[in-house]
């Protein structure tokens, strides 16, 4: 409950529009290794930005003229200083291992870094950069079978709007076309959208990986927007390739779960070869989206059978008393969250859940906050739980 | 031959990096009329970047500390004005109806407008906007059945790289799994990416809608990257959800076509729901893609029954009749170009094609020049030629 109020408070102050992350104070000031290489998520033939040993940053961009440019990650800025050619170069502080958004400040001017690639997140379209795990083995991009993340576009009638979302199908999804599948339904964070899972959370990675390891069963990810605004733009036709997401702002839990009910899982069931039975339906999300699940899934039982909450608060031994027949049901129960977050209350929990008899499991991200490594890694722990019969 | 030559011209000397477009020159320094309105390819929320009626684009962003700020279109830069709040404001020339790459230029250093959503072109990922076109409609978001855009990871051996590419299903694809489709593989242009034609392309929703209306047969669509470089970045892993294209750089027509016969071609007709024959497989492409298309066609004519080149180049009479059994096993062929790229060529082309028997459509695209407007008319003139049996 503690830290289901700590989360609520920090989405409500805004706090996690950039994720948290460990700067080891003794480090900021001092000079950086220079080991520096360029980030995976560079755009192709663009040297910088690049990343060293330590995890510091370090940008670079050409501006003749400008009279002051800086570095910003998680909202922290790391001056850059100008050479003779007018090209200025800085770097950060050390930050954890894993995704991280980021951009530049020119002059005044809040924008992207032109030598990276762009993802949704935090609100916007901007620049992102990976600092190499010690465990990215887990979602790396591997010569093994892999399944399709494909961008649907759907009418809602409870939302009355065109929606878009994102579907994961495993491999060989065509080949047995008589094979059915279940479907665990994914939800990103506050300020965040549907591409989230799919591009920085590498979700059909991580699946495509356990599969090839023989470490879950195929299923089917939903990713659907957690907000209640439907298409993003709304002034006319928008790019169909892109993800084109709209931050997830219009928080309305009720509204998301009418629509998630009612249009989303009606149309997965009739479009995708589901399993459309309770045992074989999870629902599972960060942040704003474990609430949602926890909320959406207590009041619907006979609808998923599996819960994931990734830094997004507990189900409590109260939460579990008050939902009728939650210990037939349930056959999943997965709690996470990063050590930096506080685990403390996610494991007292799990300690009061075992002590009533409350099959769960708990697991904590090591050295890392309210961020993208925790959610992967949380994924990468709760897939292979799911839908064992 | 004279187009094909001005077209391979351009792509040597690099001259369309950018579409060109165009600006009346009357119209360049006038007073813009006060009518702007927010793009259809801003980001949520944001008010700016905006088009007028003359198809003028107004930039702005705040940049308190800057001297110079300027809006670039096209390759073209339009001066910015700082007001009191340090908020920078521009207005370009008139630009044709349809999608262009832009940035700002803030003292120098050459970003991305945060103020839109960004695609891949023109060799980076860069903003881009929607001038509204008179058209839209048949590329516009409806409540109609959609296929699904996906996203799609595989390991070619010709080029031992992991591969990526996009493939549109139609609509209930998964409905009648007993059903099998012909295969259309479309090609981007030079500095484009896989993602080109899905994103800014539209041909999704444009097949969707034709397919609403009954004016075409559903058919998969494959979206390669016609460079021969594999996966973009090759520095480790990469965001899984967002297309993210390397700029085909590498033009070797050769090795592209033994990618694409025997890579993606084995590859799709093995894990989608494909008709494997030479009457239900046709190629088509923009500008570089067509040339790679008339090439590869013209040398496979057992594996690709339709033909398409929009804005790159012609099948003239002398490839056909160097092209054994071209008459009876070509049932589609078709070339366009916009008005503002000498369609003389295509159009003569077309009289002499007529002359000897050959069965042929040409398509000249009003009032647009070497740009996205042109290919998706010609996509959308093309689409319902296909795979009448």
């Amino acid at each position: 409950m503690r830290i289901k109020l700590l989360l609520l408070t920090t989405i409500l102050t805004g706090q996690f529009s950039f994720a948290q992350s460990g700067q080891p104070a003794s480090q900021t000031n001092q000079p950086a290794k220079e080991d520096f290489q360029p980030a995976s998520t560079n755009q192709r033939g663009k040297d910088y930005p690049q990343v060293n040993s330590e995890r510091r940053v370090r940008a670079r961009i050409s501006a003749a003229q400008a009279q002051n440019v800086q570095l910003e990650i998680n909202g922290t800025r790391f001056p850059m200083i100008k050479d003779s050619n007018g090209v200025w170069t800085g770097d950060s502080a050390p930050f954890d291992e894993g995704n991280h958004y980021y951009g530049l400040v020119i002059d005044g001017a809040q924008v992207s870094d032109p030598g990276s690639m762009y993802i949704f997140g935090s609100g916007a379209w901007r620049s992102s950069i990976e600092i190499p795990a010690a465990d990215q083995d887990f979602y790396a991009l591997k010569n093994v079978p892999h399944g399709r993340l494909c961008e649907i576009n759907y009418f809602g009638k409870t939302s009355n709007t065109n929606r878009h979302c994102f579907v994961y199908t495993p491999p060989d999804y065509d080949k047995d076309v008589s094979k059915r599948y279940p479907v665990l339904y994914l939800q990103h964070g506050f300020n965040e959208g549907e591409s989230g899972w799919g591009a920085q959370g590498h979700a059909g990675l991580i699946m495509d990986n356990l599969l090839a390891e023989g470490k879950a069963r195929p299923f089917i990810i939903v990713m659907e927007n957690g907000g209640i605004s439907g298409t993003p733009g709304g002034r006319g036709p928008r790019p169909a390739g892109a993800p084109t997401n709209s931050p997830a702002r219009g928080i309305n839990f009720g509204a998301f779960e009418q629509i998630l009910l009612q249009d989303a899982i009606p149309y997965i069931d009739a479009n995708f070869r589901t399993i459309a039975d309770q045992p074989h339906r999870a629902m599972a999300g960060l942040s704003m989206g474990g609430m949602q699940t926890r909320q959406i899934t207590l009041a619907h039982l006979d609808t998923f059978s599996g819960i994931g909450l990734f830094s997004g608060g507990v189900v409590s031994t109260n939460d579990v008393n008050s939902a009728p027949g939650f210990r037939e049901k349930v056959k999943v129960l997965f709690i996470s969250c990063g050590s930096e977050e506080r685990p403390q209350g996610i494991l007292a929990n799990h300690e009061a859940l075992n002590a009533i008899g409350i099959r769960n499991t708990v697991y904590v991200s090591p050295n890392t906050a309210h961020e993208w490594q925790t959610w992967r890694r949380s994924f990468h722990e709760f897939a292979p739980l799911l839908f064992k019969d």
